[in-house]
């Protein structure tokens, strides 16, 4: 008996050479294999009409089993998000380039689907973050990350003045060009680049690394994963900060506002061939191991 | 009812001119709090045969319910591993310098104790380390560490080559001066300089720092607190590599040995006055939040 | 015979109270020791009318001796700029917190500036960078820092892709936030802050420091002064950089426009009392040699 | 006329499998040009005494009018030390993998040797570092180095305390694992696994890296070439302190030594063929430009 009846499928936009052959190779798969498929607005554009027309992501998110992303890391970060609340595994193709977490290839969709279709794969599930802006009135907004919350300086060279509590407890002011808020899968993104540590998925643990502090001792931070993380920003800065999510989606902010960021109640849910070893992927995607040569022979 | 009766004593060794004060003012005043006191070598030595004789630290750990340690974090970091199999509490009195872990200054005797044996404090269980190296025949020798053990290069100016596995997976290979597996405690220390983030000691995890890595991707990796750490170092460097717990203890590494990092299975625990606040220590320590002016006024 | 005859005074903007009390103790001292002192639009207007009219810039470089500023780095490195052409010497005053450059005490105002108007002063010239940004169409806009010019994103969370020649030959491309083209005076600025080493002042050299690059190879690099350094921006980021000298002017980057930057041909001229020492200046403003306690005691 | 006619050969040791065939080729090679080939004792050994007998490396230097060096970086390190005195240019044939400094590979050893036996080469000279170790009674040892002079902990798992001047002026006093004084061309060896900038060959300079130091603001330092550099070891660590040279010779150091690095008087001598290009070489060693796939796609 099969475990997955209808598959949704959400392809990388703004990329469609790459993508539409990919794209046809996995539809004429998953019906070879008599699943229900549907088209996400990219896929099914580039498909055409005769393929299928397209589902809103929230019946995607409703009414389908699984979900192929076709694309790479960033494709997978937005279809994550989306997915979240509906508990809908994913699955990533990746475009020719390895992802951290698009892993499989174009040219094994067949082996690679096959063994997971029939149940057969290991589960990942990621932690995410939940981030609102609540500014002095009450109002507030809120977004998802998968990888990061970053709350950055925008529109001005100087640095910003920020201030954390974690839980209530003040914990440190900051003069840097912003603060990166990383799940365990963000600390491969931006964090990385920031100078903070890698952190282990199964680790349940939010990474905090400021951006170019001022400060030399002002290090990366990783905190367990229930901690509330409270930002505000310093006076004169108000109107020159920004936050936002996964590199993705910006939320404004609004004067003396404060970010809040917390775990998201959801987690982002991927399937993996058997065999997948994230360690592997790191040593892959990090040359380690080798490919730079002895200081000396 | 007082919780606590029989107080050990454990003191610096090799600083008699400021140890001796505070341990006269200890003793007098835990005294005159009717409380039995056990002295340990180094403070029955300084205080003379008249206050009382000098008790194994095994008998300190069996036949007291509370430790007071009288030096700085290095006294600590030494009697908390010898008290950890007892489960025996510990207060540090600091000698005039706040440490990470001794926070009572000896002014502060009477105000800050006077709580503590009342029953009111802070109480902070932190992870501690148990390192295995194990021979190639089988025979091993163990050790514990609350700070770290560190695998380092011994007795030559050439970087050496490593291997890790966790949990038996490998993970990767590098050539650096050694590898650091610190506790969230031991972030603050050896590991912040080789690098490393600062994380919380409530986080349960370990910290895996390479020291000088000759891959600038080798970064610091931070792992569930769960996680079997083994480490062997490649062909030719065997006689050049020592294991060091905490700064203070060495183990010889026989040839073609694993080492073995795994959580140990008691942990320290620490008392401190109400109040007390992890982060307000970080802060004076590293000098956050202001003793750095700002780049341009 | 005195060696200055005609002083002008640059004073720090947007800080009245401040600034007010050690302008009033430096013009009554100045015009006690019988020279011609001329204002600038910001200390003219805080001493008010019956002190004298206010210069415009151009006519104090041209018709002073010897610039005092009384503010910050900041305000120096605004003056800087600004006096290079005229080959004016400056001398700092610090409002209370000790400069990089600012380095005489409002308190000394007597005891440091009696031996410099005698002659009896350090001379310090601190090499400064020209920047030119070059459109596609030949137009070009150029300025001048003493810190640093800062290629940046810009109205983005994405990083930006920058390619760099040194004297027409290609070095690297790079994803990051942006790169630092420091001078050594600005190796202790934002440089530091983005991983840069400390490069002596009496070194004739640039240092170009990547903003959290994406490779993690991507290190700093320091090269002979007299090298011309080319920055491209690559495609879909054009809208996305902009340039920044001294972290306060900022040039519009047109499309496929290129940054040239090289040393400039004028230096700042600072004076310093007798006795001024670089590397005491760094001591106090870094920390270094105590502040913070042993690892283990 | 041919502008080199006696030609030495230094081979790298204990690795006879790797350099034999090599050495056979280059030697066939260079005689088949009509040129003198004069052995070092290792190429002697390994290619037997029907082709001659080795040569001291004094003799070599003061004989020949090339070394071509067969190995990798650490061979042509100790060969550049050797023949720096004499003014004998090298050329370095590397086994299999780019060196940093050996740039022939052994396939090309005709179309890369012709030329550069015609006079068409290009130049290349390497500041050297000379360090002298001075005993409190006046007792002196020196020795040089390319790469780098490093001054490191030994036989101890605790920090050393160190203090430099500069020129006779007091820099920093530092607790760390050691210091390495680098040349420009060390800066892509130790110092940049001790997190030290990249910096030109062609600049004059010496570059300061403390290791693992405990104050996070003991950041790495350039200062100018003609700088003197003097490092005092603090009291206690003096029998846990050792000089080494280029990672491969060491000097003992007795009890209140001073340490002093200066620019060496003569300079490495290396030839490359024409097109030969630093920054080509950084990118293809440190894996520039690409080998990391983008964070999102």
């Amino acid at each position: 008996m099969p475990q997955f009846n209808t598959v949704g499928i959400i392809a990388k936009q703004g990329d469609p050479e790459k993508v539409v052959g990919t794209l046809l190779h996995l539809v004429t798969y998953l019906r070879s294999r008599r699943l229900h498929v549907r088209l996400d607005a990219e896929s099914a554009h580039l498909l055409g009409a005769e393929v299928g027309a397209a589902v809103p992501v929230a019946q995607l998110g409703a009414g389908c089993d699984l979900v192929i992303v076709v694309g790479g890391d960033g494709t997978l970060l937005h279809a994550a998000r989306m997915m979240a609340a509906y508990g809908v595994p994913l699955v990533g193709i990746n475009l020719g380039r390895l992802g951290f977490l698009v892993d499989v290839s174009p040219q094994d969709i067949e082996s690679a689907l096959d063994p997971i279709l029939a149940g057969e794969y290991q589960s990942d599930r990621r932690a995410m973050l939940s981030v609102r802006v609540i500014a002095e009135d009450g109002l507030e907004r809120s977004y998802s990350a998968l990888n990061d919350v970053v709350i950055h300086k925008w529109n001005t060279a100087r640095m910003i003045e920020l201030e954390m509590d974690i839980n209530g407890v003040f914990v440190s002011a900051q003069r840097s060009d912003g603060l990166i808020i990383a799940t365990p899968t963000g600390s491969t993104a931006y964090a990385l680049s920031g100078g903070g540590p890698l952190v282990d998925p199964a680790l349940d643990a939010l990474l905090l690394v400021p951006i170019c502090p001022h400060d030399l001792s002002n290090r990366p931070l990783v905190v367990p994963g229930d901690r509330r993380i409270e930002v505000r920003v310093r006076g004169l800065d108000q109107g020159h900060v920004q936050v936002t999510c996964d590199g993705q989606a910006d939320l404004q902010l609004p004067p003396r506002a404060t970010i809040e960021v917390v775990r998201h109640p959801h987690f982002a849910h991927l399937l993996h061939p058997r065999g997948h070893d994230h360690y592997q992927i790191l040593r892959a995607k990090l040359g380690w191991g080798g490919h730079m040569p002895p200081l000396v022979t």
